[in-house]
This record gives structure tokens, C-alpha cells and sequence, in this order.
């Protein structure tokens, strides 16, 4: 086999991501609503053996499926991330949701080559609902096309952010420069605002302290759906973004928050 | 038939009560992420049709069976608020979340025997599930009985509130005062949060502003789940109550909690 069969299809990563983010819906959803052990981290963010177990499970599958790719994940660090392929994984995004028993977190996996996001799967196993995103194609709800709403004003649009909390002073003080033009303003969600935003449910949704794993896989979601993300400064996602993330329904909307952000 | 005769059973309120709550579903299921026109209310809080046909459903059904007594709703007033028994109806608490496509809101139905909540339900009609509270129950959470966790101090409590914004300044002052010797805040959840807290997942919920149809019917649902739900001075919460909430899994927690809160 030579190097270019070795190169996979975005057609067989989507396929492959989708698959093993669905796979792993029995062992979340064993652990959801159970008593569990809640561990701190460094950073103060929650950590349970259903994130550790469940990520494990995904690099099995990786690594049996692509021995040569790299992996980039939350709970069990990075492996061969000088791979062109880089699968980033989020086993449970929303942790605090989680441990909650609130049905809005979800497991995130993304596949980039070279630096890239290319495809990227919103898996919720508390509903059962997924978003799937393939560079250059339509995002799917399911097996459905999905789409953003045509919200190009603030003044008519729905901003999410998961917790105040997750802003410093600077950055509070911008979402609340944002928020107060925008026609509603509402908290809680995590990686499932984002798919609410590609879904045309919803407008918007600023954050900050976010990591890699984190928003990777909302990328190709939300630009597939026609809406725009970016960070803080209009510069495409990358694994080296500050964690600054401002997603929007459309261009007009994006460029609206942008200038408020930065005002 | 006697007047004795004609007092229905606490089994008999529950079980209509029940039937009612989930009859709704597909109505509301059938607005849910669908294109709705937003009106707001004197309030500026957000109104629409779903919210109103539902009420009105409900209504209909209360009056064909229990023509004697009063009704107390968010959307179509009240009606013979002077009966020993009253019924108060909230069809989405969460219309935010629900024109969010959010799977957090949910229709509210209290029945009131002199003034005191004795049957409660929310249902959660976008997940399927329901929580029911009878006065001397075990609370339900579909058929299963459910039981607040044995959390006896903040440190340890998760505590939720649906957003920054029911607050005014004093209260917020509160909230910040509980919350920063709280072992996770988190935002978000509307009356979902009260049923988590029922049901053992979260510890404690703080809110204001809230409306008599917003938490008569969480009353018998947290009591019966060995809770204890009052207004900010620990008082019974009733129609007259300044909607003012603390809800939490055990009285200690509770009384940790209304100790902060009047600090």
C-alpha cells in the first residue's frame, strides 16, 4: 500500500468519527445519574472515571483504526500530534452537566489534518441526538441536514453562554457589552448550544477559557450549518487559540459581535 | 351525591393531574424547534402560542372534570380563585429554553387545597420524563420513587440557579454570598433543575422573581423527596409568597443556606 492509499477520505473519517462517538452513548449513559467519584483537576474542572473510561475507549478505536494519526485528548494528553492526522477528543464536554444529570453534555471528537478541522461530531447520549460536520458539505442533525437561522442583527438574536463564570473581568465585561444588544441573552448548554446554533434554534453563543478539545469538533459543525466561528479576534480555531470562541448564525452577526467584543 | 362525596382523593387530583400533564405533550412537542412567533409579555417575558394553547388545553380539561374549582394560570388568568381547591398552571415554565430548542422546559400543574400545595407535576416534555409529588409521598420520577442526596453542607452541594438575570441587586448579592462557599454554581435548568434536585443530582436551587405558577407544584415534589423548599425567609411558600425560592435536599443544607442569604 502506498502513501497516497494510506491518506483516508473525509468521507471515511466522518463515517469513522460519527461511529465511534455513537459507540461510546451505552458506556456515558451507564454512568449518567449514578453516584460517582468527582475528582478536581488542576484547573479546577470536575474529572470522573466515566471521562477516563470513556476517552480510553475512543483511542482503542482510533488507534486500532489509524495507528498513525495522533490524538490530542482531555483526559489522557496528546500521542504522535507531529501526525498531518490529528484526532482531538473530548469524552464529556459539560463535566458539570453531567455529574448534574442534566441531558445537555456531550461527547466531541474531531479529526484535522494539518491543523485543520475537517470533520467534527456533537454526540449528546442523553437524547440521542448528534451533529455531524464534513468540511465542504452540509452539517447533519441526525440524518438530517441542519442549518442556522437567518439572524444577521444582534438586537434579533438568542446568545447562549454556559456560566459567567467562565469569563476573567476583561471578558465579562465584553459578553456584557454583547448581551445587552442581543435580543435575549441565556446560560447553561455547553458543546449543545452550539448545536442548537447550527440547528437555527438559537443565534449565538460567546465563551472563553475553552481548550482545544473543546471547540475543534463545533468547527466544521457550525461553518457546514452557513454560520461563522472564530476567536475573539475573527482568527480561524486552531489547537494554539487563546480559548477566546464566538460562534454566529451568520457573517453579519459575527462581524456585529466581533466590533462589540473589541470595542 | 353529598358534598363529603365530592371532595376528590389526593390518589384521584394526582392521578388527573398526571394525565393532564402528559397529555400536553405532543401539543407542546409539536412547537418544539419549530418557527414560532415571540411576542413579550408586560413583563418582557417571552410568550407564544404554544405556551397559550397548551394552557388553554389544560384548562379545558380541568374545568370538564372539576367545574367547582379555581384556576390560577400564567397565560389565561384566573377563575374562581375564591374554591378551597385550586389549580395552577404554568404549560412551559421555560419559555426561553423552549424557544431555544433546549430540552429543559416544561409544563407545571399544582392542585391547592386551602392554599397548600398538595399535588405537584412537572413534565419534561422534549426527554419524556415526568416528576410527580403528593402531599405524604414518596415523590415519583416517572414510576420510580426518587430521593434528594444526603447533602448536609454547602461545601459539598451542587447549586443551581436558571440565570444571573432573575436577580436584582440585593438578591444577586445573596446569590454570590451562598455561591462562593458552594461546591459547583451552575446556570441554567428552569424547573428541570428542581426535578434533578428531587431526584438526587443537584443539592440546592436559588432563585427570585419566580411567579406562583412557577413553584406551587415543586412543593410537594421536593417535600416528598425529603427536601425543603421555602421563600428566602424560610417561610412556606404559597400565593402570596414575593417569589423569593430556596430549594434544597435537606433541612440542614437549607438552613446553611437561609443563614447566607440573611447575612
Amino acid at each position: 500500500m502506498n502513501e497516497k492509499n494510506k491518506q483516508a477520505s473525509l468521507s471515511e473519517l466522518s463515517a469513522f468519527a460519527l461511529a465511534v462517538a455513537q459507540d461510546v452513548t451505552p458506556l456515558a449513559l451507564s454512568y449518567f445519574r449514578s453516584p460517582l467519584e468527582v475528582e478536581l483537576k488542576a484547573d479546577q474542572s470536575p474529572v470522573t472515571v466515566a471521562d477516563r473510561q470513556i476517552e480510553a475507549a475512543i483511542r482503542v478505536k482510533v488507534e486500532a483504526a489509524y495507528p498513525e494519526h495522533g490524538i490530542f485528548g482531555e483526559e489522557h494528553g496528546q500521542a504522535k500530534t507531529d501526525s498531518a492526522n490529528l484526532w482531538v477528543i473530548d469524552p464529556i464536554d459539560g463535566t458539570k452537566s453531567f455529574i448534574s444529570g442534566m441531558p445537555t453534555f456531550g461527547a466531541l471528537l474531531a479529526h484535522l489534518v494539518d491543523g485543520k478541522p475537517v470533520v467534527g461530531v456533537i454526540s449528546a447520549p442523553a437524547t440521542g441526538e448528534y451533529w455531524l460536520g464534513v468540511q465542504g458539505q452540509p452539517s447533519l442533525f441526525g440524518l438530517t441536514p441542519c442549518k442556522t437561522r437567518d439572524c444577521r442583527s444582534l438586537a434579533d438574536a438568542r446568545l447562549y453562554t454556559t456560566s459567567p463564570d467562565v469569563f476573567d473581568a476583561a471578558g465579562l465585561a465584553a459578553f456584557e457589552r454583547v448581551s445587552a444588544k442581543a435580543g435575549m441573552r441565556r446560560f447553561g448548554g455547553d458543546c449543545y448550544s452550539y448545536g442548537l446554533l447550527a440547528s437555527g434554534h438559537i443565534d449565538a453563543v460567546m465563551e472563553m477559557s475553552l481548550q482545544p478539545y473543546d471547540f475543534m469538533a463545533l468547527v466544521p459543525i457550525i461553518e457546514g450549518a452557513g454560520g461563522r466561528i472564530t476567536d475573539w479576534q475573527g482568527a480561524p480555531l486552531s489547537i494554539m487559540s487563546s480559548g477566546q470562541v464566538i460562534a454566529a448564525a451568520t457573517p453579519a452577526l459575527h462581524a456585529e459581535i466581533l466590533t462589540l467584543i473589541n470595542a
